[in-house]
Formats: C-alpha cells, sequence, structure tokens
C-alpha cells in the first residue's frame, strides 16, 4: 500500500460485514466498498471529515444478508455506483466487466470477475490489495447454493484468478465470522481448509454440497432490494 | 510500518474489543496485546499458523469488560505476561514502566504510561503505529468513574502524551463500537468531541462528569478475574 493512501476498514456488527473506504491523500478521490444501509449516516460522515470526494460506491456482488447503501449514499454524495454486468439489472451506472479498471487519483482500481458465489461477483484490486467480497474469506469463502451460485465456478475463481496474483496480497473479505480482519493470498494457499492449494475440485465440490447452511435471515428482503429498490 | 513486520488486528463482538499481534517476520518474535479469553483459541492458532514464537503478551490495562486471555495463553505458549506497575499486583511477569522498551526481533515497543481511564492504563508504541486501549478511542476515550479513574488525569494522558507523537500516528483503540477499526493522531485532534485541540481540561471534565453511564456488566466478574484468577 502506498504510504499517501488513505484508507479505512469499516466493520457492522449484525452481519459482520466489511466495508472499504479508499481515498488519494492529495486529489481526495474516493472509493467505497460495499457500504451496508445501517451504516451509511456513519461512512458519509467519515467522508466529509476526511474531505473527500466519494467517485464510486462499489459492490462486490448483489448481497443476500444485509442491504447495500449504495443506493442512499448516491443520493446523499452523487457518486456513481458500479456493480458486475453480469445481473440484469438497469439500476447500477457503472455494470462493470473483468479487466476494467476504475482510477481514483493516482490509483487504479482493476476489476476482476470472480464468480461461484454468485453469477457477477467481483473482486476488485488496488495496489497491493485485494477486496473479495465473499468469493474468498479468511480460511474460507462464500457459500455458492443459491442466487446462480456454482461451487465450480468458484473454485476457478480463486485457483485461477485470485491465487495468480502476487503471495504478498492482502485480501480483504466481505466478511468475517470469526474477529479477522485481513488475510494473504500466502496464507490461504497454505491455510484455507477449503481451497488450500492441496485440494482438488473434486474435493472442494464435495465440501460445499455437504454445508447444510441455513439460508439467510434477510435473503427474501435483501436480494429484492439490493438488485432494485435501493437503487431508485 | 515496516514492509516486513506482521501484523493482524483481532475482533471480538460481544464487548467490541481489539486484540493486536505484531511479530518480526525474520525472527518470528512476536507480541499479543490484549487477547480476550474467549478467543483464546483462534489467537493461539494464529500464532502457529503463522509460525511465530510469543515472546509477550501485553494488556493495556485490567480491564472491567472482559476477561484477558494474557494467562490461559502463557499456560499455552510460555510468552511472559506484562502489565503497568501502577496495579498492586504479584502475577505479572513484567511490572512495565513509563518509558520502558521491549524488543520482538528488531522491532522495539515502547511503553507511554497514559492514566486516566485506570491508573495504570499503559499506551504501547511500535513504529508509527500506537495502541492505545481505552485512554484514547476514535472519536471518544475510555470512561473515568472506577479503578482509580481521572478525567483530569486522562486529559493529560491524551493532550500531552498521545498527542505529542507525530500527527500520521496510526492509533489503534481497545475498542470500537461503531465499526471503526483505527484513527490517526492527526484525526482525534481535529475530530474527536471530547479531547480535540479546541477543547480545554475544564469542559473535558464537565463531559465525563455528565456520562451517566451504565456499569459494565461484566465488572464484578472481569476486574477480579483480571487482578488475580486468570494469571495463576
Amino acid at each position: 500500500m502506498n504510504d499517501k493512501m488513505i484508507f479505512h476498514q469499516l466493520f457492522e456488527k449484525e452481519t459482520s460485514t466489511y466495508t472499504y473506504l479508499l481515498a488519494d491523500s492529495d486529489t481526495k478521490e474516493a472509493v467505497l466498498i460495499d457500504p451496508v444501509i445501517e451504516m451509511a449516516d456513519r461512512d458519509v460522515k467519515l467522508v466529509a471529515d476526511l474531505g473527500l470526494k466519494l467517485k464510486y460506491i462499489l459492490d462486490t456482488h448483489v448481497h443476500a444478508d444485509h442491504i447495500t447503501a449504495s443506493g442512499e449514499i448516491r443520493k446523499r454524495t452523487g457518486a456513481k455506483v458500479g456493480l458486475s454486468s453480469a445481473y440484469d439489472m438497469a439500476c447500477p451506472d457503472l455494470h462493470l466487466e473483468d479487466g476494467q479498471e476504475l482510477s481514483f487519483g493516482k490509483y487504479i482500481l482493476k476489476v476482476i470477475h470472480t464468480p461461484g458465489h454468485t453469477s457477477g461477483c467481483l473482486s476488485y484490486q488496488v495496489e497491493n490489495m485485494l477486496f473479495t467480497g465473499d468469493a474468498l474469506l479468511v480460511r474460507g469463502c462464500g457459500r455458492t447454493d443459491f442466487q446462480e451460485g456454482s461451487a465450480e465456478k468458484l473454485f476457478h475463481s480463486v485457483r485461477d484468478k485470485i491465487f495468480n496474483l502476487p503471495d504478498d496480497t492482502i485480501v480483504y473479505p466481505g466478511h468475517d465470522y470469526k474477529g479477522f480482519t485481513k488475510t494473504s493470498i500466502d496464507l490461504e494457499k497454505r491455510l484455507n481448509p477449503r481451497l488450500k492449494l492441496e485440494m482438488n475440485k473434486e474435493q472442494f465440490m464435495e465440501i460445499m454440497s455437504n454445508l447444510k447452511l441455513a439460508y439467510p435471515k434477510k435473503i427474501q428482503e435483501a436480494v429484492p432490494a439490493n438488485l432494485q429498490v435501493v437503487y431508485h
């Protein structure tokens, strides 16, 4: 990370969701990743307190466990909302594609399509940091049993795309439920019980098909809202 | 922060407590600050997963809201427990004094006595990072109404000691209840509603005497445990 980059990791306790604010300390242009509706006031105030100009609000994916604050913060700041072009949605300002680059100040944010948790999951790379949403979590990964999830696709996203980045890339997840705040490519290659290098695709798919997870409490509310309502 | 330093910020959700693990990536010597008893397994596993040798476990103070994992992790790792000499306790291995320095690998951790929340509160400085416990929080500070707390002492600790450090020092708090993970000396000088530079001591003491906070839920259990039992 460049010493001059402004960087804040923020947490929402009820759904254990991480939000990230990145900005150029010279131009003050900023990007907000995965804001949560209940924390919109906190995030808008932080942007103002730091004297930043919010340029982009990017969701890593259409969330099933919480409602995004993207629409609300767009209203208050005029920033553009970005989301994957893989979703059939009219409401984002930017329909992001794999390989696309966005700039804020002197920094480039690179879009990497990492489907599997949902069809339109994106990871965002800035310098040596990677924001993985629910594709790769600390010693885990997102579930693959709804929203066009696919264990096979997720395996390829992590192993063929994310793990091809430099080992010292810092991975900032979309959630953590045990209080971890980050990990690295190197650590996940060695320690992720589902996706470490010694696991093969069949083993991973077997694990993912046997998780027996309850549906997210808010899914009936969150997915429709995140697909439509909050952006209007 | 040196690129080679290993650094992990860890969170405990029930009491919103931060624990910090720092280590030299060459020698693997590590320091753990403010571990929480419920997360001892996580922390010991992380130390092992990273191949670290835990040298010191340091509490910033005798906590009133949670039980420290210092005693438990000392048993499992053989690390030495450090706490302020201001408390009348026989159980720590190190009775730390203002200005004392501890080394782990090529790094120096400097002890700064910052009383006010309790009589024995310490802040720990490593490179451009400061671990403030409950002395200085993000846009706030610890309460001063028990455990020999003193608003006057806390004002001087923050304004005369902590705020004398370089403005770009990153402040890592002992808790945060709104999902912030860090702040800086510069931000707190400008934005802390109680302690920013435009506030004077009388204003601060007036605020602190009118907080009307409920006692911490676990204080009857936590303080005696942290003073004695868990270290034996």
